[in-house]
């Protein structure tokens, strides 16, 4: 078919515009598949780029992962910028991060204990510094730490801002659903679709339900405080992300549901909280409250890769609580696994194939072996590929074929 | 003019659209001028028709008059629904009223015996029996009382109501604001605009802002209590009110502010208050967060009567915390006064004429005298009265002429 695609991408956030807009870049044909472009988690998401204080006991090789995408984040908004003159908002002041009583405090330096451990660049702060730094933190505020590295973006400026560049490098946006794979008639399918990822491919994303409060400086100014602000307050975790317009971003609760309203008590605690932290914010305009799902999994890792047993399929998912940082890195590498077939180092922790069905029997056994052959062949110019073969070959030397299922509760 | 009509009403909340309403049912011809019907604070108002729980020291008069319009409120409800078909939510249970901590009910006890010692029906309620009536109270609610005869009713049910009722039974609706007394022409103006009030007439009313918040009971069910509930919580007050459809309106900051902004501490200290008293609200999804402008006066009351200085010009407007329970005598007595000229005892304290410049000098100068000739002939028909000297008569007996300022400030 002439007018055949070389990638369908099914979703069109944040993940899966920069993919497209990463493929068309590599001079590939490239089709977006979404009904509502933005209107996922990115819609709700803070936007906080933190490989520091989102290293968490457990996940070493998702902060490897987290802290190569943040890496890439200043150029990645920088590039972007430049392509469509869109500010993305993107901020570099660093995370402040808080205990409001003793035992707040003590919980907090665990995890700093931990995090400084493995290498990662956490100072800890004398409260007398931490005021110094942001003084329109609470007296009450027993101590913190600051994490230089990690940084903010604004979701709702980036989303438009690579559906621009993408549209730009000559992808096209399709306003439509995708109901199944069989629907789509490309050389290669990335499924960047979220929590539809499960209903798509039978893996394991379930959504994990966030609610947020978006607050406004009152008289049009810039918010009272510059860093973003994590919080640990009498039990209840805050973040609080101040953008230059004067929004400010307090979330989030993480609850195992699906619907997404909003409840009183989620908006309760988390306003608690954040005027505990930061009592000025009792004088800000509440804008809006929402909730949205994050794609999780089971080990709370994204799942990205070649889906086994179907071939030219390829899986941008599983996010979570990361989506908005791990941006550059996804579009970076799946961009490069569809040129190339290889699966970077980087990507192996993450294949689909670690929750094939053989996977269990022997986990070795599910992960990535050696680099197969191309995707699709690198296409100088926006000419069609030159074989068909790539998707079969990319599948090559999986585990054995992962069958979709019709529902999975991992609650 | 032929089609001059008999009435103007200058506001479409639920005092002018009953006013116009009642106008009608006595064959005068009747036009209501608003942009914007049942946008202003009836729109946010929760409904409570509470003379006895809102009997505060001081206001005597006040307390007679929510009385009297209390007591006019089944057969209201009830001619209103017959007329339309709208259920307006009328509800009887009555009132619980309530305080969390020990400081709290010592509050509140003050002022149930003022009540009681002005013959008002409070009941006070041992601990076990105010769980018998509503179980869902938290455990620490230290105890309350018990106002029967304080009802509700449902204002976005009452105003679209009111404005059927009104269009049956002839009044016409023009959809556009009218700037100036001047721009009006019509035999009687009545001044049933709110807050607006104060531009067009001069007279001392002001906005009081109220924020409040909306939920509703997680499944589609009834909330899980069935009074009204008024509580004291740890020096917070705050009213839950619960409709039958699962809605709960949980109210009020009193604001000396002219904004709507919705603060995020106002939300903060309701959804306390109410979770404080009633836990399972933290469970209800929340609707809306919102804010309205109450017409304030000086002395908390109501502006009900001719315009000093102004004939033919009627004031029904300042009714603060009250314009729900005050609607059926407001329009009964100012349907009467354009009728037969006569301002009726009940309405005597609270005429325009108390504002007056003399009145300082000699409050009892201002207070009306004898009842005037009619505004406005009854007329069994809609065929148009027989004078245009009632406005003049209406006026007469007042205190000197009243000078509308370009500005008040009362705060």
């Amino acid at each position: 078919m002439l007018n055949r695609p070389d990638v369908a991408v099914l979703g069109a956030g944040p993940v899966g515009l920069a993919i497209a807009w990463r493929c068309a870049q590599r001079g590939l044909r490239v089709v977006v598949h979404d009904p509502a472009p933005g209107s996922g988690a990115s819609r709700v998401a803070a936007g906080m780029l933190a490989p520091v204080a989102e290293a968490y006991f457990g996940e070493h090789e998702l902060t490897g992962l987290l802290t190569a995408s943040a890496a890439r984040w200043p150029a990645f908004a920088a590039e972007l910028t430049a392509a469509t003159g869109v500010d993305v908002g993107y901020r570099s002041e660093g995370t402040l991060m808080v205990g409001l009583t003793a035992d707040d405090l003590a919980e907090a330096r665990r995890l700093w204990a931990y995090q400084q451990g493995i290498g990662l660049p956490v100072t800890p702060l004398r409260p007398s510094a931490l005021r110094d730094r942001e003084p329109a933190l609470a007296p009450r505020v027993r101590g913190g730490a600051f994490a230089a590295t990690d940084h903010q973006v604004d979701p709702r400026r980036l989303v438009p801002a690579l559906r621009v560049a993408a549209e730009r490098a000559g992808a096209a946006l399709v306003p439509a659903a995708v109901r199944a794979l069989s629907d789509v008639d490309a050389r290669v399918t990335v499924v960047a679709a979220g929590c539809g990822a499960a209903a798509l491919t039978g893996l394991p994303v379930r959504p994990v339900k966030g609610q947020v409060v978006r607050l406004r400086a009152p008289g049009g100014g810039a918010p009272g405080f510059r860093h973003v602000i994590r919080g640990y307050a009498d039990g209840e975790h805050v973040y609080l992300v101040p953008r230059v317009d004067g929004e400010v971003v307090v979330g989030a609760t993480v609850e195992e549901r699906s619907d997404t309203d909003v409840s009183a008590g989620a908006v309760l605690r988390l306003l608690r909280a954040a005027v505990d932290l930061l009592p000025e914010l009792a004088e800000y305009d509440l804008l809006e409250t929402l909730a949205g799902l994050r794609p999780g999994t089971p080990d709370n890792a994204p799942i990205l890769g070649p889906l086994p047993g179907r071939p030219g399929v390829l899986a941008a998912t599983g996010h979570h609580r990361h989506g908005i940082v791990l941006t550059p890195v996804t579009a970076d590498l799946i961009a490069d696994l569809v040129v190339t077939g290889a699966v970077d180092p980087l990507l192996a922790p993450f294949t689909p194939a670690r929750f094939a069905p053989s996977a269990a029997a022997g986990r070795a056994a599910a992960a990535p072996s050696a680099p197969a052959g191309p995707v699709v062949a690198a296409a100088p110019s926006a000419v069609g590929p030159t074989g068909s073969a790539g998707p079969d070959a990319a599948a090559a030397g999986r585990a054995g074929p992962f069958v979709p299922e019709e529902e999975h509760t991992w609650n």
